[in-house]
């Protein structure tokens, strides 16, 4: 890779935008050459209008750059949206027709039929839907979607048990991180002394996006996994790193040790490893009691290995165990980057 | 009830003796005579042994008290046990045998045959166990118990919902608050930008003693109900409160609306209606998308109501609710209080 | 008294404006008559148009309220504002000049020369300059101010030191609760694992409040004191209670023990004691190495008391010591209504 | 320095100890060979005695090296004290009698007079201390002690403001992290919506070790700079990162823009610039209006670099301003570090 490739950020001021900034700095594969941000901030160097609220300085290059307009004229192939979901909804198709390679966060078009839902690991492969995607719609481009912080890790972990076992029933409960809800996002007062069972839209997600990731790419369809999850899901005074407490029901009911064994020999598709980005563990199976623990836990990997612990008998279903995974890194900015690097290294992108 | 009982305070200066002396200041049926601490206060005032940490100031009267030995020479019939389970374990039968009537907060007698495991709504017919246990020990006083905190406010949702519909299972994740470990008890450093995945013992206690609770008092025993629990226990940043997200199967399957109408009119034992401590709300139902949350919900009926919210039908089970309940009050000393005033008012101590 | 005064509160769905509803139910000398909201609110039930936020339920009687606009139409004669000071500005002088009495939470006029700016213990005497404002003003009501939540524990804490010892020179440093920026206020992000080490105007206002409140009134004109504040500004992750650390350089150097007693013995204007708000105690001074916390101590007097503590001396001033007040109620509601229950009682309103 | 020195270090088990090992993981110059700790530990490896409670993981190294006593037989000849200062005071001199060059975090052996007290850019020729300690003592070895966290960030921004305008009087209020008392330390019910205003010794070391550090070495002795800190110090919620608020009278009477370039152009002692764990920034100004921020800016320079913002004048003194250190690396850990990386530079160890 002799040359790098441009990438713009779109959304670039808001906090997964900041992410995708500090991800991108000093990429050995791409080159930042475009910043969007809303109305107020177009024309104005980057540095006056975004407020960086994410630990470590912004890069003095991201800085001095000019903001544009979210718009198919951008100097850039490859484009990582953190637009929300609205905005996004209208312009990420607009920016794939013009032949630009979308790597969205946003939750738009993540079921959408002919558009991927990628974690690199667990299903790299449904990548070649994007072949399809530009073939129906006659489109250059494409749109590449990762899926809901809260769904990533829970994902990552279900897909080797799934191959091992065979899913049946699911109950999970969440207790997420604030920075989930970006900047300003969440009321400080809702957040002192307290938790708020209740994040909205959240529950639904993490009943359909699992099947489809878990699914198989079938004559240019993904044919969904059947299982059914019921989730409870809780916002808690953490600034990253969304814990899930799951107990799962098998076709064949493992022991904990065989459990324990299926996540630490799990080390997903070929294609990932070799990635910038992709880390050398992909579940860490930790022995103590009282672990994961998001603020102890939450940068294994450098954000982007998920943490198990707690493995062990469910007095209702077969198994049950914690899951932690850092929503803003593995969950959010850093699996948009994965799957960008994946299909670069796919050539697919 | 011409003159005040007589109460003793065992373990008085940890954060539940706290409690139990901010609870006895005015009550109307009963005057503190005395107060028992470890070694090091003895001999002493109260206010000179005791670090007050609860809010609002300790009552002038028990900062003057010479706190005593916990031995039988107290000058009290009733009493309220703060103490440690190791020590509780051995002393509360002495005093029982001497003619004290212990209510206990710990956890060593909770699941003896003979011995009461009480919320006065749920179970007080159970209260009259204690006639048994005084004729086979040959005590004049007696041991009764309140349940873990956790086990509180879910038993007290359980009680209508096994009457009206039959459980058969249930997976249950708490979000437990730090008072639940007393004072100094948790380290600050695993609370803050954290939450702990774990709660040494905890969980077994949510197996066990709710079906001993909703049993059947038959021929001197208790014959528990049937059903399983699947708890995962979660320590979070929260000072008062526990909260726990429940999902249900019940033997027939009732609509989200059947369940709520049946804890709404859920008023529990008559005779408990009467009580000084007791809520004029058992169960308050609030209809929020965002409700119940620990801080704000905690301190419904003085801490003894438990709040329930989130109704809702569950992908894999029947029901889902979230479940509030003020573990220091209703799940600890206001939890004995409450037994101690049954009992009275039943002529049973 | 035989009839309650009616009164209405401006800007009711904020949470000041809760704390005014909460501290009104079952007042012995007002009735609610009026509630007024925004543009989106007016005209619905109370309920519907607010997210009662603070702990506790809101009254029925209030949820059933019509909200009305902040107009010179409501059936009222006193009216507590817990208005932006934007709004306050342009509504307020037209409530009064329409006859009623606005007792003010908003900062607009605090600094005007005809407002008084009112704590009652500290300065009850400048009430009367709410006649003189009637007079040049030609308005047959009239506004009342008190001041911003951090100059109030302040304020009342210097204004006996004043009297007995002289200030010439302060520096403090506040360590202030997020509930002072309302809701849904600040960003949780900015309070989890953190501080922030500024409040925009604030310090300012320290160094210009204090003066005037503890001035004289002299010719219609109050004389304020001549001392200089230096104040650095801090949030912290607290919900409610404003603490203050103080170095304070007076005319004559007292000991520690000499100021404790000032403070102990300080109980304000007399016309103040009977007001039904007013505490028992003006100021608390604890004794304790490690008090006041905001947690433990800020509901002293419901809210109404000033807690001090660490009364030393001070290695380059004369004196230092913590000075802690719960700024939602003492600092805010809880203030305007000790304010109107004072022009009330002294027959100025 | 073809040959890596061996080092130990006494106390690894607690959190000082764990931040040591961390730091020493693949050190250039540094190679542990040994680990010290508590009789229970003694004769086990470090994982099975250890919990560790820092993020990140442990080294799989320290994991299997077997737990020492703290006696003077240890295989190395420089040795990193994280003890307790009361058994720091009786084990440090017997090593360095022995010929170990000990640096302590401890505070036992701070202001003994032939004992240097270092932060290696404010007065690392303080260093040549140790010739003489070691002569007068008949040492082989020597003690080398770094300041209190609190001093640490305030030393380093005196230091140049000294030199530059003269220090008469400061007024410091602190908001410390709750990592400064290790682990257990404190109780998480002081710091959930609480803050606690008082650290024990914590306020008069403000007073006498700045003076000590910014002191003149002449004739073997140290003569301290006069000038006086009053301090007030508070603990809050924060897991790293110790913020002070400070009020400065100077000799001369700078400007905030004069002061602002004296801390962007400090380097400190040049020997120090080329050390390994020293930052490039010694000193960062950061302009915004609310930095620095514990969670935000305490990672600058990998912990070692002292943040400080809000450089404006004060109405009372000349300037004030925030400043912002790592309590946990710069403040404790690092700090030792970089002590010992400078008498290896200079060759006094």
């Amino acid at each position: 890779m002799s040359k790098k490739r441009k990438v713009a950020v779109l959304g670039a001021t808001g906090t997964v935008g900041q992410r995708f900034i500090q991800l991108l700095d000093n990429h050995p594969w791409f080159e930042v050459t475009a910043l969007t941000g809303s109305e107020r901030t177009i024309g104005g160097k980057f540095k006056d209008g975004c407020r960086w609220v994410i630990p470590g300085d912004m890069p003095e290059w991201a800085g001095e750059m000019i903001v544009q307009e979210t718009a198919p004229n951008l100097d850039a192939d490859i484009v990582f949206s953190a637009l929300h979901s609205s905005i996004a909804k209208e312009v990420e198709p607009v920016l794939a027709k013009a032949g630009y390679n979308v790597f969205s966060n946003a939750s738009s078009y993540r079921m959408t039929e002919d558009v991927p839902l990628l974690i690199p690991e667990v299903n790299a492969d449904h990548a070649h839907l994007v072949t399809h995607q530009r073939k129906v719609r006659g489109w250059d481009g494409c749109i590449v979607t990762n899926c809901n912080c809260t769904s990533t890790g829970f994902t990552v972990v279900l897909k080797p048990l799934h191959e091992a076992f065979g899913l049946k029933n699911i109950i999970a409960t969440s207790m997420q991180a604030i920075s989930g809800a970006g900047y300003p996002g969440l009321p400080a007062l809702d957040y002192v002394d307290n938790i708020v069972p209740f994040i909205g839209g959240e529950e639904a997600k993490l009943g359909i996006e699992p099947p489809k990731m878990l699914g198989e790419l079938v004559d240019n369809k993904i044919v969904p996994v059947e299982f059914n999850v019921s989730a409870h899901c809780n916002r808690v005074p953490v600034t990253d790193g969304h814990t899930v407490c799951v107990s799962i029901q098998f076709e064949k009911s493992p022991t904990p040790a065989e459990v324990i064994e299926v996540l630490k020999n799990y080390r997903g598709h070929e294609v990932v490893r070799g990635l910038p980005i992709s880390p050398d563990t992909v579940i860490e199976v930790r022995s103590e009691d009282d672990r994961p623990q998001p603020r102890r836990d939450r940068d294994a990997g450098n954000g982007m290995t998920t943490v198990v612990g707690r493995v062990r008998e469910d007095e209702v279903f077969d198994i049950k165990m914690v899951i932690m995974s850092h929503n803003t890194f593995k969950g959010a900015a850093g699996g948009s980057m994965q799957n960008a690097e994946l299909l670069v290294e796919m050539g697919l992108a």
